[in-house]
């Protein structure tokens, strides 16, 4: 989830780096008042001219951002900054709210699953007047709810201008993150079963893979949530007062993701002790073993070595009791071994630690 | 401690997600005067309407979320916003103030001993200029104290309007997590006695799970402590000045709590410390053992090894004092052996360890 | 130092839980003027309305907190709000500067060696317009000094008015934890010395139980460092300038024992390091001597092995030169492995270890 | 990356310490209106007097510090302070911002790739109404872009006066970060690489050179970030409104790097996990390998021990069936051992892991 | 440079702790105007009466502590406040300002090389409208260049007022600390080359007491940065806006200060891994060895034992080629575990090990 790609140094500010594998940009319009509604899909920005009306909201929604042309087209009919427009295609740039003169641009992270991935595109949202225009990097979002709503003429969101649609976007793109913390829950949750069955050393990378998601997550929601916040707090005529509070309601959701991120990295944290402990604990049992083994046969062997000593003079040799004598010692010692390793807790304890462990 | 539901992504504001499982509501109310109480169990929420009254103070008590439409009753009776409502209903939020016109609502975690388990539970409170309402899970909570204070004619309570009445609601949502942490310091104390008594990994797994709780309750305090703050500091007409003198009390009790929450992590940190210097103890001493074993009897069984040999030329072999001599030899070597590893203090120290841990 | 007691949950607000075991109180008066200075005992509270007086501080020192029926009659003469008495009786509570009406409250909290332990013990302080009453969990304080400076007639105490001996009181409190940092400092060097010359794994736990102590400390001084920036700060009447000044010393105290606990929690730490490195190379050790002793008779032994096998034909059994020149080789392979372990450094640099440790 | 150099203690302020090894200074001029431009590259600093004009920017760029008696003449001719002389000779200093009388001083570092190796070369610049002035240590910076900007007649920088300029050239330095953190990014992938194939200790090196390059990054990017909010916020007359708008892009981009720095610090702390992970798998790789070898050839040898000994009355020595039966024997424990050991995982998983480990 | 001296608990405030090792105090006397300069030696507290003087600056210069009778005159003589007397004598106080009505008091630390070890000094400074009084805990000081500049007849020294002069001394306090900050710098490094040639357990001990040293440096340098930034900010009228130009030079001074002792602090904390990572590879490396032994030869003791036994019916023994095979497949057995172990990378990469550390 963390990439970072720069325009040249040094190069004059505005510029706009398009990637080469980009999507060409298709425009879709969504044109709503309280009692109606139209939707385009349309081939040329000036199109746009005769949509735009002052008393009806237009969500003007591109996604793909691979033709300079067409953005330049957007930039001179909307007056976006050339900085502005830097923010939108030089991707991925930090979420934030910046107040221009005619609108306010928002730019969020999007996180979206696609295909058993987690990706994360950056939409950009500008909240004017009348409308709401709206950058993708690529096709595919998680507005389709949004635009059902339209649709189906919910009351609030017909008749609540270009602020609320702005919050509605703002709020599925945030609310997108709740699936996405819950993958990782359920990641976290197999990880720690995997460690007490067997600990791989993979597991271990995982872990890390995990933790590094989770910051990431965190690197994007932070901001986001101070974005929220400023549009609370300034005293911004685009926004309305009805929306601030709906606005208050997306700041609490931005403050429960964090929350369930620094859960999750806790957990991941601990985990790694545990896995830590796990593999130092089957060091530990390799360890007895060898111990217990050569405890054992290493005395066993001595006394063995010493009556296959060829002496002259070893009464013992040619006794008739010398062998199995030696054996009863040797059993004898035997016995004792495993007792001591007992008391020890070696050899009971070791059953119970694998109990423990299945526990 | 920590679960996360959330509405489904993009979904229109104020959507209420009835768990299937919730209970169905139980509505009590109990209304009083300085000089009068009456309690009543209601079926509908519109014979609440009768019982308002402006000078008598309301506790409209809620159990159980069960049914959207008794809800949406309540949200028209007492013109709670949609996003407050789904507070109320979409579990768990962060404890929080937050004003609205007609009154404050509160939202505040409480933890509840049930069955040998501590269940967590938002209770919702919603101040108003003549009443009280509130909002829980489910049935079973704390407030029994404040119900029979109620009923024994507290006169501070009974006389001092609904924030009063607030206040002790609150300040017995926030005592309860006193019993839960002196239920972690029991818990603690027996892990440290049984980590140095014998160290099980399993132990492990229960300090981390120490550590998760222990956090869980600081995520619930600290936003809670922040809300009381907010109480306290604002402005708010629904607040008498007599109240605020208590909630600056309810407040010293969160930091207390905080502070407790903050000495058991670090008591668990250091749990786990010791757990860990107890394993690695318990290796070295099984490392000591192999080593003195081998140390002993490897050169025993070498000389031993020595005197098995075949060869014709080995005066020793014919020499009556070769055997006894080569045992005293090695009864040497073994003292000498055993001398060294007395004074490194592998031999002595052994028993002073296990005396040490023994303490 | 750390005990958590607290009221029933949900308790009414001011009551007080009276510990059976609790003193029964004494109150010791002294009653002073520029030129004059009385001290009694007295058995009731009643007494004190006729010893307080418009223009001679009194200070009233109650030791002891054990009888409700004395504390209320102070609550009644001193017009002491009841969650003011519920924290100078339901002890611990984290120090604090509460303002009332009539006085201001102080919670400090003293430590105090009593019997080779050391005990902290929580004093209340009221400093109102002509008196100052102060709330002793037990009998025996860190005061005597300070009342001795009233009876030698010290200018400045006895014509300063009931500030400054708040302030006096204060100071005696905060400076009582100075001789309780040293006692660490010389515990730590004693644990130091004990690591080197033997790390039992008893000096672990020694170890985090000051850390524990200190965290205790850092949680009485924190709070109270900030009581005192309040009483600095706020525009209370009952604080003369110049007494201002004085508290302005009174916290650089605290700072400096902040500093001086930061710089213990520091060195326990370190302590932990050096000890777990100190046995991690005590482990190392009885490797090496395995490990040496292991690799320089293992394959003698083998040599000795294959001479004692019973092969019809093997020519060096019966050479006359077999056995001495097996001794030779013997003696030569012995001699490589020591020159290889001195190489390697094990032999050489373990004396050189012993050495750096004993330094 | 990290250089400390410093005056004599005690030494007056203003002292100019020149490095014996410093370039002599090479003054180049760029002088342009929106419809003009001259270069110039002048020997003596007296040529600046005719040079600098009311209506055109002229930007004068030294490189090289190594001739106090030039730099004088600048203090002289530009009426620079002396502690901002200094500032600028006596390098390294913390990027700031210092507001005099005359013009504004910017002190940024500049990372600059030169010859395989990362260089940080101190950048000063001076803004006054009609003139940049910049300082460098050494011939070689970032600002080449800037300078064909200039000459290709950029509209925007062209005719935007020096502030504009001064945010172009500061654009330049801090965008030369983006390179440098993606040198990092390489190195650290490698590194992984590297642990996962074979962890050499020398790899642990690297991680913590790179750890303390980052944090040199950091150090020198954190106060440039405070240094830009200075400049945004101020109300400087020296910046016009419109920079005002490029200074917070630049401002982002600091905050970008930052992120970046902060992220693979994490990456480098996550890759030293995994490094003392994989030694102490590969540890205890060698201790199984140890314990397998032990476990079933010491009790083999303990049997081959028995019948080695030359007891007299060893009935099984006689019989034909004595041996073959022993060997019979001495399969079936090895067979045992080996169930034993594929049963704990110690033989199969360690393939596993081997294979765990190249994924 | 860690101390903590205190008065008795309760001791009256102002009470003085003159240490009976104190220097007897000598009093330098530089008085000096622009064109003018007198140096004096003085015996009593007296004769400065004579020498202050309206238009002329004072240094006054006492060199030791030992002597209760001059403070007090001190202090009668300049109306030096009881609080401040203590500071000045009670060593050591947290470097701070404190403003009185006829001067202001700034406490600082002073860090000095002496005879190869690095001390701390108090230097307590009272600023008046005509005065700098110094009080240094010993002879010795840092101050000598900036006595030159006096003698020299700097001319801004010697205009400037009293307050350069404090901000001359402050500066010559601060700038002492860069060549300490030097030693750590070459101490690690030298500890980093130990560390890699050969891991002595006194290099943490070393690590620890560096790391130590720099916190007690960060302790010194933190208030003295507050305090300068205090004198900065605070109008105060002994401070003239000249001075304060070159007061935030030495606000600076001490953030880079700061950083050099952050930076060296991680750089011992990386050296601590580095230390731990180089003890555990050196135990992985005896591992090896033991195993790589041990797996050779118990094998072959095994064969050779089995050859060693008496049973009448073994074939092998008595054919010719037995003995000559046997020693083949012994060989052959040790060709394999070679190559076994070279595959595993033990043999092979231990020196590729060795090469690593030495780089």
């Amino acid at each position: 989830m963390f990439r970072n790609r720069h325009t040249p140094v040094g190069a004059k500010p505005g510029t706009l780096m398009i990637n080469s594998h980009a999507e060409r940009p298709v425009i879709r319009v969504m044109k709503y008042k309280p009692d109606h509604l139209e939707e385009h899909e349309i081939a040329a920005v000036a199109e746009l001219k005769d949509l735009l009306e002052e008393n009806a909201v237009c969500w003007i929604d591109v996604q793909g951002l691979g033709d300079e042309k067409v953005l330049r087209e957007f930039a001179e009919l909307f007056s976006i900054h050339p900085l502005a427009l830097e923010d939108v295609v030089n991707i991925p740039q930090r979420p934030k709210i910046e107040r221009f003169e005619k609108h306010t641009l928002c730019i969020t992270r999007m996180a979206l699953a696609r295909e058993e991935e987690i990706e994360a595109e950056q939409v950009s949202l500008f909240v004017g007047p009348n409308y709401v225009l709206t950058f993708q990097e690529r096709s595919g979002d998680v507005f389709d709810p949004v635009r059902n709503r339209i649709r189906q003429g919910g009351p609030v969101l017909r008749s609540s201008g270009p602020s609320y649609l702005a919050y509605a976007l703002l709020d599925a793109v945030i609310d997108g993150y709740y699936p996405l913390l819950e993958t990782f829950g359920e990641k976290l949750e197999g990880l720690e079963d995997e460690i007490v069955a067997q600990p791989h050393p993979a597991v271990l990378q995982e872990i890390h893979q995990a933790k590094r998601d989770l910051l990431a997550i965190r690197r994007a929601i932070w901001p986001q949530r101070e974005a929220v916040n400023t549009l609370i707090r300034d005293e911004n005529p685009l926004i309305t007062e009805t929306v601030r509070v709906y606005l208050r309601d997306c700041y609490d959701h931005c403050v429960q993701i964090m929350d369930g991120v620094e859960t999750y990295r806790e957990l991941a944290g601990g985990l790694m002790d545990v896995y830590l402990s796990s593999v130092g604990n089957r060091q530990n049992e390799v360890m007895k073993v060898l111990t217990i083994m050569a405890s054992i046969f290493i005395p066993l062997t001595f006394m063995a070595g010493i009556y296959g000593m060829n002496f002259e003079n070893m009464p013992e040799l040619h006794a008739a009791w010398g062998y199995p004598l030696l054996l009863v010692v040797m059993v004898a010692v035997t016995v004792t071994m495993v007792i001591f390793f007992q008391r020890k807790g070696w050899i009971g304890q070791r059953r119970a630690d694998v109990g423990a462990e299945a526990d």
